[in-house]
């Protein structure tokens, strides 16, 4: 499996250094990579890995061409990471294997799901009754699409998805739990990653919506209809409760917990392991992390932090005697 | 799809104010509704949206009543929230397409397993030699019931639920871990719902225990030898460690972590995404959470935190030169 | 079902005090035994249990002999844990059913896998092309094993397992998200058990890495190109985001989370549900945890934790004053 950069460079572009007929065996970051691959730099923190990189070339923006250029051959690229992206696509697309059918002999897809042009269903997956899949979407191994649920076009739904359970709605009666059943379905706009093991419940009523473009992470739990807006990225092991709206272009760190029926706005940026427990409605960076310590020393915070607002009236009374 | 009201509440009772023959054609919210779709205001908080809500019925309490013949069609029910319950069970058996066999032929049930009468089992389901299937509960796609195993009637299990699965368990040895194996099974009640992707993980000696009537969300694992009691729900992403002894009427919110060996007592009820490191022993509601915050605010408030003890010493120090 | 002592102590050692022949036919904790049950003390806070049990037997070290003699039957072994764990795989041997065929006709097992001697698949489970499986390792059912993924020998992977789905990478570019083709696979050593719905991502470029021993409870979410060292024990419900590099021999409590590009020493221990956001170099317990509270207290002090920088500042000023 190789490359020649001179084919790299014809089919994303950029500018090349160096000899265009040099074979390429493999990308690799900048400190592991071997004197037949290719590598990138992107972020200027790892400029000085630059020079000691054994790599047969590396693509570089603008600002590092000339420390580049003194080290060999390289590719100048007005976004490098996004360059590397690319180039990792054209990677596989040389790469891969031949497909096996479509749809897998082993898939349960029911005659009463829609099926579009260019769509492939991997082994064990359950498309049910009136589920549609939009074109050139892939469902990887053992992923459920549940009655009535429309994935959109160039999806990518990864090993154990679940997309349409049930959410969970029930009301109390009398000491038990009374099933709200579920009526409505979920709504997956184009371009959706989703990863796996995560599920996405259907709606109550109306239905669980996520819009274009969405990258969703693994063992994600979406619940009744939440709306996640446009180009929003979750991160792993996310929870969002029911009837949470998340605004586009927003980001949430992996383990961050939102709560249900509040509204996050565009371009809001959970940090990682942070509970989203009010709506947020200014775009920033939001956080709530306890600081992880050495035991000792945490055991001895935490009990004061069961005191904390006794502290601050304490506090209050001294500022007063003053 | 339509259902005239007269039918809905003759199967379902309540105190019609309106036309009988009106074909209801769908249930929303009541800011949602179309004008032949049926709606219900169970919170006095959304009182306002009655009078301009577009459906055609609405079902209402007896405090309400009045508010609701003002603008239309209703129907007067005690509880109408566990009316509008009843009404999407209803709804769902009246709309429902006539189902596929009671065990899909790509299920694999072991022939030593019990499926009593009633039992539907999706696709790519499998459920394991000796493990017992109660009356009328359904398997959705891909459940795993592991050996042994024993499912009470009427639950419903989501897809890629797993029962069953070994629990954590090693004892050190040598600077490595020695296997515990897990002898025990999952017995889980009555009309217990799981959600997708759930784990229940089987008991080291003894079984681990889901009484009746327990509802749990979606990705929660609950660790081997763990009992939940009656009629508790649980919300997405809880895990509960080994051995928890979960009381009857209890309330988890999502995210929320339980350690092992230790006790909530009934009707405990405990918010998202606190962590529950002992037991609780009295009724309440119980929280334990970061606030989250701007993400400058939380730096400075999270360094303090980590020296907090030290203030309340020199706090100490300032009171005693009073 | 049932074992004679004599036969358990020829089988694993230990010096038996008692009557060789009697049948054992269970095992149980000392509180729970029957008459006709094995039991064990390994903690010595529950000493106490062992005047009270009713165990037939029961397995002590040297410390706990002479008590144990006093009750009647015992086994004296030098670590009873160690015991009692080779006892249930003892135990689980002799009483196992025979097996099924090596590799269950409904599992999609690429002709290109290379499966080695030894090896069980379970139902439903998905080999993909290149993936190699070790001698004498069990795939549960439903596990998913992607492309060129490695699995070392005698490891087991509980049901719904996903091993090689995409790492979570995406370059950003012009408001949407570029993929990142994940080229890497997974390696996975020897002796590992990964529990049920854990998934791991395959590596961007380089590959995903778990050591031998390691052993992973249900619902993990292991990020692309992280390293878990040898024998390092992961609780449930944790989330590891990409490229962390974990020591050998770690504890990482239940749902800990821990951020990508750190490193985490040998015998580093992270207390369940702490977020681990810094590298942590040197041995010891580490904790982050907010610890609950009734809800009241807890609003209390959370408000109060929103002006602790506030506080220490105001603090400083009364100090100054003295």
């Amino acid at each position: 499996m190789a490359l020649p950069l001179g084919s790299i460079v014809a089919a994303l572009g950029g500018e090349l250094h160096g000899d265009a007929t040099l074979e390429i065996r493999g990308l690799a970051p900048l400190e592991a990579a071997e004197p037949d691959q290719l590598s990138f730099l992107s972020n200027p923190k790892y400029r000085q890995q630059l020079d000691s990189s054994r790599a047969a070339c590396v693509i570089v923006g603008p600002a590092s061409k000339d420390q580049a250029l003194a080290r060999g051959a390289c590719i100048v690229a007005d976004d490098p990471y996004l360059y590397f992206a690319r180039l990792t696509q054209l990677w596989k697309r040389e790469h891969s294997r031949p497909a096996g059918p479509a749809i897998h002999p082993s898939a349960v897809v029911d005659p009463e799901a829609e099926i579009a042009a260019g769509v492939r269903i991997g082994p064990h997956c359950v498309v049910e009754r009136g589920a549609r899949i939009g074109r050139d979407t892939v469902l990887k191994a053992r992923v459920v699409v549940s009655e009535d649920c429309v994935i959109g076009d160039r999806c990518v739904l990864h090993p154990g998805v679940v997309i349409g359970a049930d959410g969970f709605g029930f009301a109390p009666h009398a000491g038990a739990w009374e099933k709200i059943e579920q009526l409505g379905a979920v709504r997956i706009g184009n371009d959706v990653d989703i990863g796996a093991n995560t599920c996405i419940d259907r709606g109550a009523l109306a239905d669980t919506v996520i819009e274009d473009g969405v990258k969703l992470d693994n063992l994600i739990q979406v619940g009744h209809n939440c709306r996640i807006g446009r180009h929003t990225a979750i991160a792993g092991c996310v929870g969002i409760a029911g009837s949470a709206n998340i605004g586009a272009h927003c980001t949430i760190g992996g383990a961050a917990m939102i709560l249900g029926h509040l509204t996050l706005a565009d371009r809001v940026n959970v940090s990682a392991g942070s509970f989203v427990a009010r709506s947020i409605l200014k775009p920033g960076l939001y956080t709530g992390i306890f600081p992880i310590d050495d035991n000792a020393a945490w055991e001895k915070n935490a009990a004061t932090l069961k005191q904390l607002h006794g502290l601050r009236e304490r506090l209050k009374a001294l500022e007063k005697k003053q």
